[in-house]
């Protein structure tokens, strides 16, 4: 999958991914009237509102991006209809034929880790049939359990060409708290890419790991530092627009190639009408300012980036 | 909801929890028989196996415990249907009055937190309705994010007097490659227990904290120091029985006033009737080996703790 990534992002010119985490706040008014209308105000309406609000984003965006990245988090706050808002949203984009990040976060022991790539990125085994639960292409993982927790994703990666993107260094506030320890002479986060790097070596694309990590756009210097121990290993960049990370702190994620990193960005783009700067299209037009947004972000970065 | 599962621990003198993380392979022939003649080898079959193994699991032993810890991850994997089968576990065992705990391992940046704990222990807004979408009592929560990744979780917990228990030590092999990284001169799970143990001092029930901790039965000698580090933090400790833990092993958990620790065992009890000591039962009679599993439990921890 992660050739694949690759693949799409040289198409695009684009090394962007769109953060589809949809908070009800961000849901254009007539398009949440509507779903209530049809389902009450109930769990179900937040979910219609929200799986229309993505189609919307997604249909006007499809084109210029490799990849989006649901936060599970924003669904599955609305139970099980929340959570079928999620799986549409997956179906609709790889219909699109878009990258699909699950933004997770998922780890634990090894049997549980195992059950949780089996139902986000492999299958699960019913008697004699076989189903693909979630069917994300990557999937966020947290290594605070260490190897055994995270090989059973890894395993998963390896036999269905799918990838992971651990966290090494998160783009919040606190992240320093526990990552930035100081141990052996070296801060946490880079014994935890060393590990992502390792982990990487037995899950091979073309010319990059399907083994991936995050490191937040907020924290540049760190982003330089890891891009040197995971050379192979793609960045998923959390923290650009709405954050606080601009363009020019990306530059050190990229490697040479003009590769190895991928910029997420989510309120910036899917709340994109109510900034300032797109305010003019207007809580009805929703989709076209996400669009201008999407446009707006590859110039910044490709100009950071001097292509 | 600390002082409830402290009561209910005094009134069963059992300071255990039963773990519901059903795999397929658990679960008797003639109960999947059963749910694939309903549904079909499908997810919904899968699911409605799940359930009624849970249901009678929980039938068989509900009077002798305080609490189960469903684990999220074993429902996940089958979809949708697996997490309608989990809410339905959830409240079947809230109507049997134990505490669940909801064994998630979530965690993320902060509003994003904010969102799991809505849903799994607070109340989401839709219009002007208001949801319980999972409704657990308590949720286990990574902490590799730093404070402001769990102040959420604490914000909703405080509000609605529910619980968090926070990864510190976990029972897995390679916990320690880096739970276990010195830094200050101390092992970083040291240093997640003394936030812990900050964290939980503006969520206090009675005696305990709402927030508590979770700690490997296979790690002893850390659980020692970690007890004295968090006097007023319930730990949650996993790991007995299947993973290797013994009664002895957890005396150290417990502080002097007999509370402070709830054991977990999974397989141990759900899965007794496969058990050389169980296999009398017979897979018909699975929640009957189930209760002698969990009266032996009882027994072991009790007569460890010299009650």
């Amino acid at each position: 999958m992660i050739d694949k990534l690759i693949h799409k992002i040289k198409k695009t010119k684009a090394p962007i991914v769109v953060g589809l985490d949809p908070m009800l706040s961000y849901i254009p008014e007539h398009i949440q009237k509507k779903a209530f209308e049809a389902h009450g105000e109930t769990l179900e309406g937040a979910a219609e509102a929200i799986w229309q609000f993505n189609k919307e984003i997604v249909d006007h965006t499809a084109d210029l991006i490799p990849a989006v990245k649901p936060q599970i988090a924003m669904y599955e706050q609305f139970g099980i209809p929340g959570l079928e808002a999620f799986k549409k949203t997956v179906d609709y984009c790889h219909g699109k034929d878009l990258v699909v990040i699950g933004d997770a976060k998922r780890g634990d022991i090894g049997s549980t880790s195992a059950a949780y790539a089996a139902g986000h990125l492999g299958t699960v085994t019913v008697g004699g049939s076989a189903f693909r639960p979630f069917d994300e292409d990557f999937l966020t993982v947290n290594p605070y359990l260490g190897t055994d927790g995270v090989k059973p994703f890894a395993d998963v990666c390896r036999e269905e060409k799918k990838g992971l993107f651990i966290l090494v260094k998160t783009s919040n506030p606190s992240s320093g708290e526990f990552q930035d320890q100081i141990a052996d002479g070296r801060p946490l986060y880079e014994h935890v890419g060393e590990l992502v790097a390792k982990w990487g070596e037995s899950c091979m694309g073309e010319s990059y790991s399907q083994i991936g990590a995050v490191v937040g756009a907020t924290y540049p210097e760190m982003g330089k530092v890891l891009r040197k121990i995971m050379p192979k290993n793609y960045i998923l960049v959390p923290g650009y627009g709405a954050q606080g990370g601009k363009g020019a702190d990306l530059v050190h994620f990229f490697n040479e190639d003009g590769l190895g990193a991928i910029v997420n960005s989510s309120r910036g783009i899917i709340a994109a009408y109510k900034q300032e700067a797109y305010v003019k299209f207007g809580p009805e037009q929703f989709g076209e300012a996400s669009r201008a947004a999407v446009e707006d972000m590859i110039k910044d970065i490709n100009g950071a980036l001097g292509l």
